[in-house]
């Protein structure tokens, strides 16, 4: 295992301190007890006041997700488990009071069942301290239903979208009822697939999360480093992009639409790679009558440093295209 | 070699549309004649008026440079050769000429032997049409004097901070002496060096660049995939830091003074290592009362799938955090 770390144990800490050391601006972590977790908060250093707050989380190595996405029209909070794990309750629920205002507080959360489970709980325990709390869960993946992790469809990439949209509608000063509105429109509308030629390694574990030939691919992949739905022969970058088009576009109606495009890289991926991803894409939907309004090219939600990448169709309708316009000011993603 | 291309002859060209197709609010290509050569121009969508034009480029596989940084505040023109080559006369000639005002253009070279050679062509070439053209070349690599591809210092990631606040300089309306002049004073105040833990493969080539033992690393790359100056055993992330930092602040007098640090990833490196790299040297510069102005973590400057990463210090005066801080709106930059 080759990585530019101190110690396995130590990655998750190092890597929230050297993000909010470099981000002071938008990011300060939030201390809580840490003596028996891996879990690490970060909110924004800025406090939104009389708006929805908005918090997100999950294991760590996604950078910059979640915590690249803290800031003006995104989120307020997120919380960081340790490599691919979900946090606790504990520290969502710290997170929860600490960004909680009186519209009260939105979860977005990505289809994973322990992610489910504790952002749940976290939940529950800010609901009895009176703080109003609403949740989405994000499915996007339509590579498969049900998987190592969850049970139904996962939340990856097209996740962004959601606090990207629901982010600047707390902004406009929305009611919490509002803003998760939003959050699910988008969550209907949004589906993306992966392919993965390299895998990551979760530095405690040593070992890779799957293991590929030099002519191989692994299709379908989801965010963990887990294997995917199929290995394939690797193909021409053209080839691959139809294969999961097919897919995603199989799975809603896109016909005469408007869509968002986010061609995301899993963390090792060359950016000339994305391009040429990007080529392919841009014809095929250009070929389908199917209109780009924006499309977003760069790593948004990694698997460490695993090379490959997905790609996402948002379907838009105005408001959707307001939110996407709207200012975002956050170390990762700014408009 | 494993990668997500269609032909190793196309893989600049199929990124450079990719890239136009991507964000077409801010690049377009230019056409040129390109059946000898794998040369590509992107130019602003929006053309600059009646202000000093800038341009860049270099080799491809390094995006987002330098493509990415057309915009305003930033590039007006980005010239790519073939990965890791020198783009020749012709193109650059093309470009300055497309994106030539009557205050003229600045050309922003990376000091390598066929980049400043082919970009002084081009710029006398101009000249002869009456566009007044100027050049710097920038050699903020503190890691090696003369290398495989050049002769002198060469010039890496820092040079996006040229770039920067030279874009911020002609975007106020200056003459191109100034302009010129902000770029000299960037050069002359920033400093970087790189490591690798594994090498990049050039397309057409299909062998790495060095080869490294599992628990080896090159100290002292290039932004080629070129061996760097050493091959060490791969210590801690901290002990790495240390060691770059050591050359760099031995270079010019850092002391007392505030500075913006980027922390590049070239290419294959997961944001997580590079945020732990920037932990580090947060901690260092503050323990030495060098005080950091701003950060930027990210992939600016690449080597295709290389993994490793540059620190970068810019010795900062009221003009330069002025200019840093200046809108740029770019697909790759936006302040």
């Amino acid at each position: 295992m080759k990585k530019i770390i101190n110690a396995v144990d130590r990655v998750e800490n190092d890597m929230i301190k050297g993000m909010c050391k470099a981000y002071p601006q938008y990011v300060t972590e939030l201390p809580i007890d840490n003596d028996l977790c891996q879990d690490h908060v970060v909110v924004r250093t800025e406090k939104k006041v009389g708006k929805v707050a908005l918090i997100s989380g999950g294991g760590s190595g996604h950078e910059p997700a979640h915590g690249g996405y803290v800031g003006k029209g995104m989120l307020d909070a997120a919380v960081a488990g340790a490599v691919y794990t979900s946090p606790t309750p504990e520290p969502i629920y710290e997170a929860i009071k600490e960004i909680a205002t009186d519209k009260g507080v939105l979860m977005i959360v990505k289809n994973y069942t322990g992610d489910v489970m504790n952002f749940e709980m976290a939940g529950e325990m800010a609901e009895m301290e009176g703080i109003k709390v609403a949740q989405v869960v994000t499915n996007d993946d339509v590579a498969v239903d049900g998987s190592l992790y969850t049970v139904g469809r996962r939340g990856v990439a097209g996740t962004i979208f959601v606090h990207k949209c629901a982010g600047a509608m707390a902004e406009t000063g929305a009611e919490l009822e509002e803003v998760k509105a939003v959050a699910e429109k988008v969550i209907d509308n949004v589906r993306t697939m992966g392919v993965a030629i390299n895998p990551s390694m979760v530095p405690a574990a040593g070992e890779p999360g799957f293991v590929l030939a030099e002519d191989e691919m692994e299709v379908g992949i989801g965010i963990h480093g887990e294997p995917g739905v199929a290995t394939a022969k690797l193909t021409e970058a053209d080839a691959i992009v139809d294969q999961l088009l097919d897919k995603i576009l199989a799975d809603i109606d896109y016909a005469g639409s408007e869509v968002a495009v986010m061609i995301n890289g899993s963390g090792g991926t060359p950016l000339m790679e994305l391009f040429i991803v990007n080529n392919r894409v841009a014809d095929v939907l250009a070929e389908k009558g199917i209109k780009v309004y924006k499309t977003y090219v760069g790593n948004y939600m990694t698997s460490l440093e695993q090379e490959g990448f997905s790609i996402s169709l948002l379907k838009l309708d105005d408001q959707l295209k307001e939110c996407l316009d709207a200012e975002a000011d956050t170390p990762a993603f700014k408009e």
